[in-house]
Formats: structure tokens, C-alpha cells, sequence
């Protein structure tokens, strides 16, 4: 049965498409939210109507954005949550949240020096990576029972 | 029916007291994580033994403070969550996430200046306070209908 | 154990009054929405502040109430829906909605000139009630075992 | 994964088949409650045998047609109600309801003058539409991030 | 903790007052549905109204008995269901499906004449007892570690 | 989508192939316990091993024909119990039990004669059928949209 | 509000005592299964009459201390489960599996010599604690944010 | 629809082996824990990087598998759960209590010397098998309704 994998987080680096490329020949399947930044950003307005002020102009694209977030948490066996350098990334650790709360089987893919900042997130986790590598080879143990080396 | 309000998030100012203070009145219990920042840090350790790597020492931590956390979110009637101006605060946002799949009352207290990088959780919030005596306000409405002014 | 009704709807009339009189000998509680109609309306921008734009108006009162009107709903046995002759309603209709999929005991009241319309949602209650009085000798004999008579 | 869509409400323009046709590129599967209105009132005792009585008349054909819009809703991803311009249509306030405390995303469609009707309704909501046409540009965004324009 | 318990089925003999009487120094809590026949046959006309047609009269007194008996099921520990000698008693069968699919720690009262008649129904629960002491036994057990003799 | 329909209760008469044969051109799937009397007597025994006690010789079977049963009620969206004129039948009222508290559509398959004593079945149930014809005629409604005649 | 603890497994030594003293002075309420060796193994026939196959004598045994054990776990906010030195204790980790499954805060309490053994049944663990003493820290820490020294 | 079937448990013979051969005709589906002993112990470790204490070397391991096992246990219409003659199988009794909490049909297979200690695990499955071939027969059973011999 189809592995399904949700690659939440930061959106500025290719951290998704090394971990695609490198489950390439495993079944699993892989969801995501939009990674356009500018359409994520103004996807509510562009289809709702503009907004006057920039706090309902933002509500208006989270919440459409939701509607392909929230499935592909809630749909997921597992939910991969990557932090970066940069940004607040509040919405990555909501959406570790989310999935933590549903039972999802959690991963977070964080540098070190975030360690301490993200213990708690990192404590609701069944696996904490360093490298997009180290995930591939999570799912293809997971998968296969194969271990890397 | 006492409400039960869990106040998650920023633990270095005393917007928890101003709640709990201005709400004293109403019929609200409230709850909240360990806000003395050493204790909660080092609980694992000091409890459990200590740890040679600070990833596990921080990892003990965290677990032992999750056994209060969750039961507060999940007790809750409603959950506050505040973000301040500083620190990463992924903690709260995990908190945040785990309220709203929980299908939680989400009132999120947080500067204007965060509402861009905020932008998913408020969307998934009930309300978008900036001061602890408008969060008092809404605990009031909630429980008697009174209007302040 | 006392039963807990929840009084949904129609906030013109006396009928929650009524339902409360009627049932004061029995060991029910009772929650309803704030049923001050202005109150109701503006407790978003009352206590979170203005907005230009008559929907967010809107929006953020409309959220502000569900805390408790969802909160009510949810720790309810009983939900009582109350359609009267004017305005659409819908708020009343949505409710029993979610009564219906947190799988409250539901309990209509309304007109017969309303039946056909309402044949969806009479189709999920197990009664629909003409008057208060019928209501409160459903709780009288759900907790006494008691007909009128 | 295909996207599970469930068109509920209003049943006397084509504002479904606008949909469907819009989407007809994506990947989506859209339900809907049966939308022949004589079929729909009368399938009970069509089927099971004549009521004297209106009211049960009522009550066998709303409960015939509910295994199908129960369904429906429960299997969807994301539940669009439609609010037109006439009749009371409290069974699409209801199924909102229903779609809502499910935790579905929820989508409105509706003219901007029932907006201060709808308010409690479009809360709950992920997006309030106009037009088919935005819909279809959500359902679009969703699943591929591509922007109309 | 009270232990809560519901006694379902057969309400032609005292075997609840029986059961309730040997509990008396337990704490425990009973609830039962109404066991006077003719009000439980009668209470849906007798409140909202006479009807030409015996099925619908059966139809009302059933839901208003499923107010009680609903709540009584879903918040009891324990679900205790009597199979007397007469009568088809599906309603006492019916209960104890929904008690087992609820989770509920189900005891079956019935003589032994019943037990391939009823060998579904008592492999979902917990105990087959005989007698009400028996079941009064099972609960001083339960609730203190107390054997009888 | 396919239709998945539970067929439970009497297992004496062809009424299941009268149903499914009705249902051929319709997207529906059918699941039923095992209808061999014998076989479902002695399941048990016959692979586990033989019994002295004919109460345990009745719960190792029963037990077993529980994973069947249980998996075709969870898995189904509409339930369907039908009650014959003889036996206890109450294995078919705990189906019907855990399928209104499992939240399925309840269809039930009776003759008049026991309208009374079914009342508390039939009032969880969406459609009371006196022919397998009706429920078949029921099934093509809610997958087409037609109605006979 | 109180927090409720269950404490599950090892019945030969006084660890149970050693937590409920400890703890004297915070607000915990304990639960825990019969800890009368004899009494829990005779407990099914001793009320239900006797078997003469001890496999079934078993099976009525550990039916009605289900009763209380799974009721206890259900009802708790952290389950401690204790592993000893002697005997197969699989019961001890039964209830850890449940514990887990049904989100409840796990604390296990096991000599080292076990944590291989244990590895996945500490990996669903918030704390592993090697001392009464601990736990009884813990649930300090827990309710009250001291640690102790 | 094809039987989910999880076989958790004793990794040390072939008895895997003999189900699914045993089952090769039947529309069944097998999944499984890594049963790759040294992989198993060490996949945390060998993917995400070394531990100086054996302790947290076994929390990483377990925590990887269990991405699978839980996986395995939640999706499974059927957990077989087998304990063997050797080792401690902690791991599977927290498997067969997983599955029970989650509502899963469990088999334990297991030798008669273990009859006694598994007691209370035996006592929550819905068949006790002596021989991976009975598996076969219940599964075949389950789904054709075929016996043996």
C-alpha cells in the first residue's frame, strides 16, 4: 500500500525534490502545499476579490490555502516538517502540530542549531533528520526493511 | 459550566496574570504550561537523571512538560496562545496547531507586526487579540454577553 | 445527573423563557447563544476593533459568538432549535447541523406552516415540538419518566 | 489523489454543471444530493408506500434522500453549499452545519446580499464565493497552484 | 470515581430493583430507560399529539424514549442488558450493539435457555450473568476487589 | 464511488439474492455474514478446536464470525437488517445497534406484523422496507436519482 | 483539576503504595486493578460459577477485570505501568498498547536491566522513571512546577 | 474488498511464511514489521547517526519502526499477534493492546503453556490459535466462508 507523505515547511530551498528524487523508485506518494511564494501568498485575493486591508488579504489566502494543507496532513501516513535558516516559520510548527494531534507519524528536518529551540516539536517527533538523504532513507527502510550502506 | 481556558505561548511577561487578574469575576479556571523557565528546561534531567548530550537532556525535558501541556489543550474549552516579540516561539505554534486539530476555541495574542508571518494560525483562530484585557473582554462576552464600555 | 440543553435559534420571542420556567422543578441545565440582538452583532468590533468593511464586521462577531455557541453545542445532551416566522434563519439551521453530526439528541420547534421546509432537518431530530410546553414535558418525562395529564 | 467535492444547496440554476464543466480538466469527483425537486420531494412514497399525512409524506422522503446527502458529505473533501435568491433552504444552512462539525472544508457561494444572514455560516467557512467561476478557480489553485490570470 | 451504569432491557420484573438494592452501599450510579410500558408506548402522542396511523405513533414514543436511553447508553461505564422469557425484546438487542460499537463494558443478564439465541450478543460482553446478585457481585468486584462468600 | 451495502439478519430466505440480483446494473458492492447455518454454528470448533461446554462451543464461533460481521458493518455505508418471521433474531437487532451508533445508514427489512416490536429499530433506521424490491428501488434512487414506475 | 493517574502492572511489591504516599499532598487521585493475586485469577468463576477447563476459567476472569482496567486507563490522564523482575507481565505492556493507542501521557517504571526489552514500549513513553520516587517527582512537577533538591 | 491483515510478533521462525502461503489463494493483503532482527535494532542509528548511550541507540531504533508498525496495526482489518517460546515479546502484547483499544479483530497464536500469562490479552482477541494453519482457516473462513475438511 502506497506510502503517503506530506513535505511541510520551509518553501525556499529544494530540500522536497532531493527527497522525491531520491524515493524515486519506492511507493510512496508525496503531497505538499503550493511552494509559489507570490501565489501563495495572494491566492485569496487573486480569485476572492481584493481587500483594503493586508490582514484580511492575508486571512483570505491562509484559509485558501488550508483547504490543500489541512487534507494533506489529514490524508498523510506520514508528515514530514522541515525548518530552515529563515522566517518565523510558525506555520511549519502549526502544522507539526496538527499532525501530532492526529497521530501522525511525525519527522522534522531542522539543523542543529535549532535543537533547543524546537524540543518540544522535536519531542512529539518519531524521527529528527538533519538531511533531505536521511529522510529518503527513513521511507525506504520504512518501505523495505533496507537499511543505507 | 465553569469555562476552561488553557494560556499557552511567551512565558517572559505577565499577560497571564493580567488575564487572570481581569477575569477574576467570571466563572473561567485557568491552566498553562510551567512558565519558570529554568524548571522547565531541566525537569527531565533533574527528575530522570542527566543526560551526556543536550539533545536528549532537552528531549527529556520537553516530554515531561508534554504530560501537562496536553492535558491543558485537551481540558481546554478554550486555548490562548500568545507570541511575543522575541525567540523563535515554535512551541506556541505547535501548541496552536495541536488546539486546532483538536477542534479547540483558538484565540491567538500576538503584535500587528507578527500578522504576515501569523497568517495560518490566525486563520485557523476564533479571534485575533493585541492585549491581554481584550482577550479578558472576550472571556466576558462569552460567559454573560456583557459589551465593555 | 442534570441534563444539559442547549437553546438554539429564534431570539425574538420568549420561548427560552418559557422552556426555563416551565422546567424549573427538573434537574436541567440550560446555555443558549447571547440573545442580545446588537450585542450579538457588534461583539467582534466592540471588543477587537472597527473594520471598514461591513463583512470582516461580520465575520469577526460571527466568530467571537461561535466560542460559545459552539462550546454550548458540544457539551449539550440536548439541542432545542427554535425556527420562528421571520428572518432566514440559517444560523438556526447551521446549528442543527452540527447537532446532528456530534450526534445530539435534537429537538425541533417550530410552526406547522415551516414543515416542509424544514423536512430535512425534522428528518434528523427526534421531535419536533409546536410549543415550549411540549418541549419542557419532553424533559420532564426524559428525566422523570412523567406525562402531562 | 482526486479531489472529492460535495455541491450542496440551491437546486434551480445550473451553478453545478458551471462547476463541473470548469473543472473538467482537474482532478476532481463531485457529488451531489438529487437535484430533480418533484423526484426529491416524493422518492418516499414513491418507493415506500403513500402517507394520508403531509408531514410523513415529508419525513420518508427527506430520510431517503438523506442516505445519499449524508454520504455525500461525510466523503468529501471539500463541501460547497450554494445560497440562491429564493426559498428558505434551511437544509443547506443544515448540511454547512453538518459539513462544519465534520471539520470539511467549506466553501460558500452566495450573492453579497444575504452575507449579514450568512455570517455564522461563511465563519465556519474556508472561502466565500460569488461566482462558480470562483470556485472553479479555487478547486484549480488547490490542487495544481496555478493562479487564474 | 461513581461507576456508572445503565440497566437496559426486560421491564416486566424487579430484577433493576434488585440489582440497585444489593449496590446499595456501592458507588455506583444507575440509570435506567422509563420502565412504565404504557407511558414509554405512549409518550410521543401523548405530548406532540395523537396520530391516525399506529406506526408513526410508535415512531414519536420511540424517538422521545431515544432521548433518554441514548444518553443513558453513551454515558454509562458499564451497560448492563436483562433477556427476560417473553416477548422479541430486539429493543434490549439493539442496545447492546450500540453499547458494544460505543465501547462500553458490557455485562448480558439471561437465562440459559437463551445462550445460543444469544451467542453474538454474548461474545461482545465482558460478562454472562444468571441472576442480578451475580451482577451486583461483579460490580462490589469491580469497584473494591470484594468476592462474594 | 461504489455503494457498499451491508446485508444482516434473516438467513432462511433468498432475500439477499433478490437484492443483489435487483442491484445488478447499479455500482453497488454487497457484503453479508456467512449465510451456511451449520457453517456459522460450528466455525469455531471446527477450526480451533472442539468444545465440552456448548456455551464455549457457541462464543468461539461467534467470535469468529465477528470479524466477519464487524468489518462488513464497518466498512459499509448503508446497513441493511432484515427480519423474518421466526427465531430470536436478536443477532440481527445488535447488527442494527452498531450500525446506528457507528453512524450508518439504516435500512430495515420487515413485515408489518412486527412494526411494535421493532419500533426502536425503526426509529434509527432512514427507511422502514417491507420487499427486498423497495430496497433495491431505494439503492438505484440514491445512486441515480430514479424512481420506479 | 484533579489529575488522575492509573497505575498498572506489577502487583508483588508496594510501588503502587510507595507513589500514593509520596504524592499525599497533591491533587491526584489514583486508580489501579485488583492487586489481590488470588482474587484477580478466581474472580470470573468465583461469581459466575465455576469452569472446567482452566482456559475458560481464565477467559470469565480476566472478562470481568476488564471491566475495571480498561475503565481505569480510559479514565486516566498519565497511566504508569510498571514492570517487575519476575513473571511474563504481558498484561503490563497490554495496557501499555492501549494506553498509547488512546493518547493517554505514559510513564513506564522498569529497572534498567529491562530497557531493550522495553525499547518500543519506552519509545511511546513520556518518561521512564527507575524509582517510585520519580514518578511521584513528576506528577509533582506536573501540578505544581517544583522539582525537587 | 481485500483483507488487511497485520502479523506482529515473534520474528524468530517462519510462520509468516506460513500464513501467506497458506493464504496464497485467498484476496488477502499481509503487512509486517521489519523482521530483519539487526536491522530492526539498529535502523535508528545507522540513518540518523550514532549514540554513545545504548539507551537513546534503542529509542531512535524504535521510534523508526515504529513509523511502520503503527502504520501496519492502524490500517489492518486483522492483527494476528503470535508469542513464542523465548524472550520478553513486550513489543507484542503492546501490539495486541494497540489493536484492541483501535477496535481491530485480533488472533493471538500462541502455545498452550502460555495459556495463564496471556490471559488478559487472550481475553480482548476474538480467536486464540494454536497453529499459523488455523490462522489460514479463520482468514479463509472470514472471507469465503469455507471450512476446513
Amino acid at each position: 500500500m502506497t506510502l503517503k507523505v506530506y513535505l511541510s515547511g520551509e518553501i525556499h530551498t529544494d530540500w522536497r525534490e532531493q527527497i522525491m528524487q531520491g524515493a524515486a523508485g519506492l511507493d510512496v506518494s508525496f503531497d505538499a502545499p503550493v511552494t509559489d511564494h507570490a501565489a501563495s501568498d495572494d491566492c485569496g485575493v487573486a480569485i476572492l476579490g481584493a481587500e483594503a486591508d493586508k490582514f484580511w488579504h492575508d486571512r483570505k489566502g491562509a484559509q485558501v490555502n488550508a483547504i490543500r494543507t489541512r487534507r494533506g496532513i489529514e490524508g498523510a501516513d506520514v508528515v514530514v516538517v522541515r525548518f530552515g535558516d529563515k522566517y518565523k516559520q510558525w506555520n511549519a510548527a502549526f502544522d507539526a502540530g496538527m499532525a501530532a494531534a492526529l497521530g501522525k507519524s511525525l519527522i522534522i528536518l531542522q539543523p542543529p542549531e535549532h535543537d533547543h529551540a524546537l524540543k518540544e516539536v522535536d519531542a512529539a517527533a518519531l524521527a529528527v533528520a538533519r538531511t533531505p538523504e536521511q529522510v529518503v532513507q527513513i521511507l525506504d527502510y520504512v518501505l523495505t526493511g533496507r537499511l543505507p550502506g
